[in-house]
């Protein structure tokens, strides 16, 4: 399959491209380094220095033997997206290519902007590069389960059958993220369902919870082929920023009560989910929305998860809570269904102490 | 009150803003033209030429005695906008800013792509604007009722409480546009909504539907004060446009089977509905959704009020059923919750066939 992966440079895109090509697929990438340069601004660089995404090809193609397409510019321009799209004709796009920081998109109103017009903008641009271009290619799209918020009712699969005064319709799951960042997502998914439902798009958008882990069988070829490795509060997921304190000798942190409830997932199995998702294109006219995650923790699970793996490996970690800088609910009531993605086949790692132990071991090595 | 009315050259916002100003109120007005630009690129001019904003003002402050000021910028220019909210410091702005046509957003992707840009923009730099600048100044939002779409429930008003697995949530009522302008008013809520949420805005979001008339006590001061006419299948609203055809002898067009039904109101009515809304500001933290809207008609309902009254006023008309150009439902369920702004006192000033005849004659000796 011909598939083009929006946001290659990505912690989630880069492996996810040599994923693909390793499974035989004609795989191109785009990005225009967007991250790294905000990572720089806000000076909250990845832990390990990655090489750019033509060395990083170059790399890969040396012990793989196999080729990724390297395209260097910004998403958001429409005119350069429509041109790859009309000359490569994907028969897929994986779309990853957003500002992925909640924490960014909140640190004031420069940052609220630019996260609004690359998300909303690049999503605009995939969507009519795909309608002049190659109409039946089927989008996958990055969504979060943020999108959900914490509501007080299960989350339901992307959509809600709502029963109201004896009669039934139903609806697109209602949303109402906690940052900007989630808010775009939610704006993303409102434009993609518009145009899947008058234009005849096929569109299957990913609600994924944070991921966490480095090791893939691709990364494992060669170090310089590893994601890049947030640890810091603007770029870092939780689970991979307490591995690093842990390692460095400094108290997990935790903001507020640490009630705070979502679910997660292992970086291996996000490339199971979204070979998964292009194994079973959504038809045309049809927006197919999974719930991308294996197991729920609430904050404080994983600070005990990740005191229980150091002790494994013989460091010595321990928790401070933080005033939370969040405006969310530290205790609420979390029940989400997410058995579309195991119905497909999904083999779940999940994360055991030892699993966390290993990983601790790995980091702990650098 | 230091009102700023956005959008105030518009058909809705030039008489609202000749409405506050005799109301005693301070009003400035911005505008750029955008809806006249395009109009002529449509080459669906109103029927009437009518004065710029700086010449209306003029013409209205010697009938009158009252000033409007007037700015003449792009609200999706977020400096400007930031620099007028500072410098003028509104105790209520009024957003009617946006591009108002759903035909136009769907001729194609420049069309789709200008007014998800203005019309997301505008409403996000307002929002900074006030957060900057005036932090308790109250939105009032002109949204509109095609975000809720036909749902097979009723339509509540801004909100629904789910009763779901034996648990509730009160959630943002779900929506579903049918074109890509009604989809661009649902991000506007969407991002609105979050804005009120996390940082305490007060937002009032009129869920309005399609407006018709002309006349209002300070239109009828000069015929030069009247508000653009548009009765075109791109800017023109169905009642406005039946009126023309019938007037100009040429068939009543309607778009397939006619059974499409809405809510509709007088703009006598709505300059109620938005002083209502100004007089009963939301507190900081709220959202507070009106369905803004009179009487439930379908197109077959307006189609033979029409004819009734042409005859009234010795016209004769007809009506041709055209092949609907648009994706909706010709037939459906419609019943909308509308009592909020009954309740805040609106006296609504119905749709006889007595008052479309004095319509139809306004029209007829033009």
């Amino acid at each position: 399959m011909r598939i083009l992966v929006l946001g290659g440079d990505g912690y989630l895109g880069w492996p996810t491209a040599m994923r693909l090509a390793m499974g035989g697929h004609d795989v191109a990438v785009v990005d225009n380094y967007l991250r790294r340069r905000l990572a720089m601004e806000t000076r909250s660089e990845a832990l390990f220095a990655n090489p750019d995404l033509a060395d990083r090809a170059a790399i890969f193609e040396a012990v793989s033997g196999k080729r990724i397409a390297v395209h260097t510019f910004d998403c958001a321009d429409g005119a350069r997206l429509s041109d790859l799209v009309r000359v490569f004709g994907p028969e897929a796009v994986i779309h990853y290519a957003e500002q992925p920081s909640a924490p960014y998109s909140m640190i004031g109103e420069h940052e609220a902007r630019l996260t609004l017009q690359n998300n909303l903008n690049s999503t605009f641009n995939l969507i009519w590069a795909v309608l002049n271009h190659a109409p039946q290619c089927h989008i996958v799209k990055l969504g979060t389960m943020g999108e959900y918020g914490t509501p007080d009712i299960d989350i339901e699969e992307g959509w809600l059958t709502v029963e109201h005064k004896g009669r039934s319709e139903k609806f697109l799951y209602p949303r109402a993220g906690g940052s900007l960042y989630h808010t775009t997502k939610i704006l993303d998914t409102d434009l993609l369902w518009f145009y899947v439902r008058l234009y005849g798009l096929r569109v299957t958008d990913l609600m994924q919870g944070p991921v966490y882990g480095l090791a893939t069988p691709e990364t494992d070829m060669d170090p310089r082929l590893a994601p890049n490795f947030h640890y810091d509060d603007i770029f870092g997921t939780v689970i991979n920023r307490f591995l690093t304190q842990a390692a460095a000798g400094i108290p997990l942190t935790v903001y507020g009560r640490g009630g705070q409830t979502r679910g997660y997932l292992n970086l291996l199995d996000t490339l199971q989910c979204v070979e998964l998702a292009l194994s079973n294109p959504a038809p045309r006219g049809e927006l197919r929305i999974y719930n991308q995650f294996t197991e729920l923790f609430s904050i404080r699970d994983i600070a005990e998860k990740t005191l229980r793996a150091a002790a494994l490996t013989g460091l010595t970690a321990s928790v401070q809570s933080l005033p939370n800088p969040r405006k969310e609910k530290e205790e609420h009531y979390y029940n989400v269904e997410h058995s579309a993605l195991l119905n497909l086949g999904l083999q779940p790692c999940l994360l055991s102490d030892e699993r966390l132990a290993e990983m601790q071991i790995g980091r702990a090595h650098v």
